[in-house]
Order: C-alpha cells, then sequence, then structure tokens
C-alpha cells in the first residue's frame, strides 16, 4: 500500500510518499512543489501540474491531507482553500481515496503530543522513516501525514461490518 | 470578442457567455454547475468537469470572477476557497485572462448602485441581454460579471502606453 500525504499552501505545497506493509514503513519520496507565475490562476495551475507529475510518478494507491485550521484570517483561509481545493481535485481525478487529519492528530500519532512543533516533526519523520531526508518542514509535515494514515486510515475505510 | 463571467460556490457555481462587439452586448449562455459526489474531493471534480464542458462548448477569449468577500465565517471562506481555486485553475488551464470584480463593482456597473440585491441585479441583466433567461440568481450574478468585464475589462488590459 502507497500513500502520499500533502501540506497544501499557495505558496509552497509539500508532498511525502511512504510504502506500508503491515508495521513496516519504508520512506519512497518526498518533495515541495512552489507555485510559480504572476497571477492566481497561473499559481494555481502550476501546483497542480506538479501535483500531477508526482501522481503519475509515484502512482500512490490512497493520499492524506491536512484538515485546515481555519482561524480569524480570513484573507490567509481563502488562499489556502484555493490550494488545497487545486490539491483534494488533483487526488480525486487520480481515483484515490483522500483521508483528512486535523493538525493536532498528526501530532499526537508522529510524535506522541498534540503541541509538538516543527523541529519535533521533522525529527520524529526521520527516526520513523530511516534514510528519509525531507525537503523541508512541509514535506516533513507531509510525510507525517501519510504516516498518520498508515496508523488510522485502514480502519476508517474498512466496510462497516467488517471484523477487525 | 467573448466573455465568460463565473459566480463560484461549493454548492453550485454559476456561469454566463455573452459576445461583445464594441458597445453591443449579445446573451449567448448561461447555467449553474450543481456539485454531486458525497466526498468534498468528488465534488470538487464535478465542478471541474461541468464548467470543462462550458469552456470546451463556448470558447471564451475572456474570463471574469468574483472577487471573494471574505467575512468571519472561516468555514464559509474556506469552502468558498476550495470551489474558487477550482475554478480559476480550469480558467487558466484554457488560457484565459481572468479580470476579477468585487461584487460592489459588478452591482455598480449593472445596476447603478453598489448595494443592489439579486432581484435587481436579475432585473438589469435581462434588460441589457434582451431575450435572456437566467437559470437561477448565481447564472445572473455570473452574466453580470461578463457584462462588468465588457465594460471595465479592456481598458484594463491595454497595454502600458497605449494610446486611450
Amino acid at each position: 500500500m502507497r500513500i502520499l500525504g500533502i501540506d497544501p499552501g499557495l505558496r509552497t505545497l509539500g508532498w511525502g510518499v511512504i510504502d506500508v506493509d503491515g508495521p513496516r514503513m519504508v520512506h519512497v519520496a518526498n518533495g515541495l512543489c512552489p507555485s510559480e507565475g504572476d497571477t492566481l490562476g497561473a499559481r494555481l495551475l502550476s501546483i497542480f501540474e506538479q501535483l500531477g507529475t508526482v501522481l503519475r510518478t509515484h502512482a500512490p494507491d490512497a493520499a492524506s491531507i491536512e484538515q485546515t485550521f481555519v482561524n480569524k484570517d480570513g484573507a490567509g483561509t481563502l488562499k489556502l482553500g484555493q490550494a488545497r481545493g487545486v490539491a483534494l481535485l488533483a487526488l480525486a481525478r487520480a481515483g484515490l481515496s483522500i483521508g483528512e487529519y486535523a493538525p493536532n492528530t498528526v501530532k499526537k500519532t508522529v510524535v506522541g503530543v498534540g503541541h509538538a512543533d516543527k523541529v519535533q516533526v521533522m525529527h520524529m519523520v526521520r527516526l520513523q522513516l530511516p534514510g528519509c531526508n525531507p525537503a523541508g518542514p512541509d514535506a516533513a509535515d507531509a510525510l507525517a501525514l501519510a504516516i498518520c494514515h498508515a496508523h488510522h486510515g485502514f480502519n476508517r475505510m474498512r466496510p462497516a461490518g467488517a471484523v477487525a
């Protein structure tokens, strides 16, 4: 089972791919998609195309994305929403089921506490995925989302009535 | 010159197409793209595909979209942002330049006052585009956005230094 984690953002989208075989997790790849262009449309198109290349290259079986934390910064929420919409579209077009996790759930799963900072997340991602070198904090967050889906996703996706 | 106006929304996206030849405006088509599906990804994909059909069918030369009004409803802003991101992506992929207009600018242009309600917008759209029968208020708003771009867009898009 190959899982793609996505940390959406309008400036940079982080992504990370892991393979999961029972309790075993292996790092496959990770990276950043910086948005490029003079207009909002061009920037969204740039993210969409880069994410399309990631999907074609690594052919994941499932995806995991951060549940967006909505705060009082309406303009920031709108920008993030636009990038997140484009990422969700790319995943849905690829036919992937999508798990969504709150930042606290991801940190609790990967670090053990819900209020961990980026340095701790980066450290624990490296520990749990030996040999992995995240391209940046957004890529480490994306790998953490993939790890979180490996732990929680399969229970959620098990059909109702199936035996544990 | 054919202009596509878009009123984005996660439940329903309104669209309207007009042809502009100097001061003359002619209604071409309008409609609604209701989002369908059980998941957010499926709903965004449904909007994207319906908008793709509109773009292929009517082949506009330019597009016009509402500048989103950001308020204190963070969850609503996020939903609208996701739908708006997908709409902008579809327009950018079609190679269209995109004009963005605040709701007040659209109303001032089409109705004459910035605080006009939906009934007034619908009425003035019908008056200015004879024979047009908007599929609903969102489609009327989309046609109003196209009319607004016909009035303002070309000045904005004229290259710097060009003579008026």
